[in-house]
């Protein structure tokens, strides 16, 4: 088995970005598969493209895409994409759309093809914070796993493939306001090692309840 | 104009629920619109039954859900709703669904069709803390909000529909963690109000940034 | 009973201060006891001086100085004033102590001789949320509180005096991060009525366990 | 220079306290000064006997707590301790006292005797997020606090003394509420040595504004 990992670099007033770094710490292999790597730029439309293009190159089994979401205090594999593109902030190119959809031909939303709640189970049972999302925002984060799911559905049946957020990493939040959650990097690379981990073992989901209260 | 908005009775260990607590200090009528009042129950199956009834009974031209997201600070507009229940804890009637779509035959998400910007704006400019918010949990909020977007794109296609989220009410929080926000019920109320004349004011949205950083 | 009643005017990047705003809203008289209302400058050794001309003019039996704590999300009866001034900001004369006293002579500290569980539980009884706060801050609250009570312990033994915090109000955090607590000014002034209302009742506090977890 | 470093054991309903295990990964020197470590048992009474035996045997220079302050984001030095114990849960003892000194006859607080700004710059400079703490808390940690600087000032003057709050360890987590932060146990290590490396270069705390904005 083949997996593509790949990781954001730095956006907005960050100089680095805790996705791409964690994924530079991967090992090579992770039960048995081989881990493909790939920095990704945060910008709206060439993402897309150099993910497009890592796939071809790769011809991965499963595509993995990792984000930074600063402010969650845990590593949050998320659930769904939206074919929505709202940005608060400029993208690194300076785009900056708003009510723009991801592909217009594109259904409303795509639910990860990956394992998430095993996902989340595997991280927590090696003592790291781990929660299942259902918003993966609206920025280029969004965006990427929409597009990673829409060139499933039209060109690579045969891929699985989802989205992980991570939090701030330790360093980055020394100078933002009291109370900002992070994780040390090696914790952030150990889950992802982790949530890998379950996406090899578990063709299928786990059964349990992983919902919100309202 | 006949606008239905609706407010969920209380769940979980809450014994209010601030959504129908604030419709029901609503006026009999906003910007000339005609307001109907309905209270749903917070139980998966019945609320959309209870709903379909309400829309047959009353033919309004916009359906407005309310529904409480304790620990929210902010009155916030829903943007999408997923097809997907998967509860926390069970409902008012002890079901407690995971991994279950709302509709069997429907899209994996909607988008709301009310003017969700123009909304969150004019609930700000009257001094109310408001945000878009661009998930409705996997509660009964976010199924009945798939519900009513479901029976719209199938039997109702003329309505507009959509659902807004409301914090704790003030008196809610008393014995809950420091730190825990909440509204006052007449501001919650107010807020609904100036949602709504949004609503009737604008047939488009507003263009407005209005997106996450992540 | 004459009780006088203390608010700061704005501060940092605020335009209003809840503090006085609610002190505005006060009765005249609470449970038979007159209420004398001050309005006090956020700037460290004015407000000292306008206190004990207020405390000077009109020979209260009871002083509560109220102050905004922004970020908070109860009503908050301070526990203990330190013999400190740090400013993160500059008050509004420009000056931005740190490491210093707020007088040269002084202890440590000095407890609040004001009854504040029972001003907590009173304004929880109320549906409004409070909880007892054990750091005043080192601005211009805490310099002010610790003056009070350096001015009881040295001139107007007595006196009883203490401080509480107030949360921002709501139009305040319209345009603060998403999750920033507030609370109603109306809520506010009904909770400084309640707090007020058990100082007139109870000579000495109630006995509660009302302490942190660490 | 000889440092006693204490951490408590665990209490409420934690089953480890990052404040020893993280006491247990220092070095045995730092910057020359010889590193004594000491479990204190999270009780009232006992703390204070256990610390002061501690103090008797081995003679230290300077004395250091290290308690944990679950909900905090960062390493929280303490410039304050007051004379109170008001515990929200029974010590390990199955004690919870309230409105009660620590010492009849002591002053209402003490400030630290450590070069507390010194140590927060430290532990930043580091990458790892650290603020001043004006709040020890009313449960043990703010009592072991206060007695070592009432031993200080009684009996040990030639003594310098202080207290530093450590957040979750990240495992601890794993099953709180999401949101809340944590930090790898390492960090924490890492950022108690930095601490401690100020507190051996530093005679006098470095002048800096380190304040609160309320």
């Amino acid at each position: 088995m083949k997996i593509l990992i790949t990781g954001f670099n730095p956006f907005g007033e960050e100089s680095i970005n805790p996705a791409f770094e964690a994924v530079k710490l991967l090992p090579e292999t992770i039960e048995a598969a081989q881990i493909v790597k790939l920095e990704i730029p945060t910008e709206f439309k060439k993402a897309g493209k150099v993910l497009q293009e890592g796939i071809e190159i790769n011809q991965p089994n499963v595509v993995v895409c990792i984000g930074q979401a600063g402010g969650r205090s845990a590593i949050t594999p998320e659930k769904v994409a939206i074919n929505l593109m709202d940005g608060r902030i400029p993208d690194n190119a300076g785009y900056q759309p708003f009510d723009t959809p991801v592909q217009e031909d594109g259904p409303t939303a795509y639910f990860s093809s990956l394992p998430v709640k095993a996902m989340v189970e595997a991280i927590r049972e090696d003592g790291i914070p781990s929660f299942l999302s259902y918003t993966a925002g609206t920025y280029v984060c969004n965006y990427l796993m929409y597009e990673l799911l829409y060139l499933i559905d039209h060109q690579y049946p045969q891929i699985k493939g989802g989205f992980i957020h991570v939090p701030f990493m330790t360093e980055q939040v020394v100078n933002k306001p009291n109370g900002t959650p992070s994780m040390d990097l090696e914790t952030i690379a150990k889950g992802l090692e982790k949530a890998i981990e379950a996406i090899v073992k578990n063709d299928e989901d786990i059964q349990l309840h992983m919902g919100e209260t309202h």
